[in-house]
C-alpha cells in the first residue's frame, strides 16, 4: 500500500462511485455479475466501463478493458488509476485485464472494495507480479 | 446487399470517414496494422473504436470490439450499422467481432472497403451465417 | 452441401461419435453447456475436444479450438473435418472457433446436429464467409 | 520459493525439457515467439503445449492454455507443476494463462528460465495474487 493512500481516500472514493455508477449499463444476462470501471487518465479524465458477457463466453469483455479500449480510442495512453465495483461484493480485476492495462501502466493503482467505506488500494504491478511484456 | 445502398450512400461514406479519422488512436505495436470502426446507433449516435493489440496476442481487442463495448458502457444497445477502415487496405471483421456483435445485432449493416470510392455492404448475417447465441 | 455427402456419411458418424464420447470431461460449470469436438487430420488422425469454461468468462476455449490446439501441438497441421456435438442440441460453431480454424482450413467440413442421426455438413469457408486472414 | 525446490532440481529440469521438445510445432507466424509448456498432472502424466497464434491476434492461444486444455480433454482436471520454454529466453506467463491455471490449481507450480541451468520456481498465487474465481 503507498503511504498517499490517506490523502487521497476522497479521490479514490470518487473514482469508485464512477465506476459503481455505471453497473445498469453491464451486459450480464449469463453470469448475472455486473461490474463497473471507472479509469482515470494522468490529464485527470475519467473513462467509465462495464463488464460485456457473449453467447461465446470466450468472447466476453470485462469492464476493466471496456474503460482501457475507450480512453485509448479516444486518445489517452497514460494512466494513473482504476476502480472497480461490482454488484456482487469486491471484485478483483481477473488475469487477462492484468495483462490487458500492464502493458500500458504497470503502476497504476486498483482500488477496490465491497463498497466505499471498505476501499483496498493495490498496484497493478502487485497483483501481476513478473507481468509480461514484449 | 440491400436495395437501399445507393440512397444511404452518403451516410455510409461519412460513417466510414469516421472510422479513418480514429485510425491514429490505433495501438497496434505488433501487427502495424491500425483499424477504426465506427458504429451508428439507432438513435443516430456514433461511437468509434480502434485495434488495441497486447504483448499476449490473445489479449488484443479489434476495432469493432472497442466501438460496440464504448457504446453499450454508455447505455446504447440497438445498432444499425457499422463501418470498418483500416492502415492496409479493405478488412473484413474477424470471426471474434462477428461473434460478438452478433450477440446484439445480427441484421447490423457492415460497411467497409479500400477506401471510400469502394465501399462494400453487408449484413452481420451474410458474414456470420448460422451465427451462435444462447 | 457437398455430393459426397452421402458416401462418407459412415465416416462423419463415427467422427460426430468421437465429439460425442468426450463430453463428460468438459469444464462448464457456469454454462452447463457441454460440447465435444473432433477434428480429423489429413493422415487419418482424429484429435477430440471439449470446452474449458473460466471463472474470467472471456478465458473460456471452446471443444473446437481445444480440439486444434491438441492436434498442432502434436505436430498436425492439416485438416479435413471436423465434427461438434453438445448436450444441448446442434451446436454451432461460434465465430471464435471459425476464425481459429480457418487460420489453417477454410475448406474443413463441418459436421454437426442434434444427433447422429440428423448431420449437417457445411464448409467452414460457407460458415465464415469472406474470413479474416493476413 | 518452496524449500524443497533443491530436491525436486532434476524433475523440474525434465520437465522443462519436455516444454522445450515441442517448440518446433509452435505455430507462430506473427511474433516468432515460439514457446513450449510441460503440463505435470498428480497422477504423474505430463501434457504438453504450444502456442498457436491467429491473424486476429485476439484468437491467439498461449502454449500454457494449449498444455491445459488437452490434459482436461483426456479427463485430467488435478495439476502439480507446468514448465515453461521459449524460442527467445526466459517466458513468464502472460496473465491470460495465470487466469485459465488458477481456475484449476492455484497453488500449481511453475518452472521456467533461460535455460536448463537457469531455472526459477514459482506458485502460480505468486504470480496471480488474489486471484479472481467464481
Amino acid at each position: 500500500m503507498n503511504k498517499d493512500f490517506q490523502a487521497n481516500k476522497a479521490a479514490y472514493g470518487r473514482l469508485f462511485q464512477a465506476a459503481e455508477a455505471v453497473l445498469p449499463n453491464a451486459y450480464a444476462p449469463f453470469s448475472h455479475f455486473q461490474v463497473g470501471a471507472a479509469l482515470l487518465t494522468e490529464e485527470g479524465k475519467v473513462f467509465t466501463g462495464v463488464n460485456v458477457e457473449n453467447s461465446s463466453y470466450g468472447g466476453t469483455i470485462c469492464a476493466e478493458r471496456t474503460a482501457c479500449v475507450k480512453a485509448l480510442s479516444e486518445g489517452y495512453r497514460n494512466f494513473e488509476a482504476i476502480a472497480i465495483a461490482s454488484s456482487g461484493g469486491t471484485a478483483f480485476p481477473c488475469g487477462i485485464c492484468r495483462q490487458f492495462l500492464y502493458e500500458f501502466a504497470p503502476d497504476l493503482i486498483v482500488i477496490l472494495g465491497e463498497d466505499i467505506g471498505h476501499l483496498m488500494k493495490y498496484t497493478l504491478k502487485e497483483l501481476l507480479p513478473e507481468g509480461f511484456k514484449l
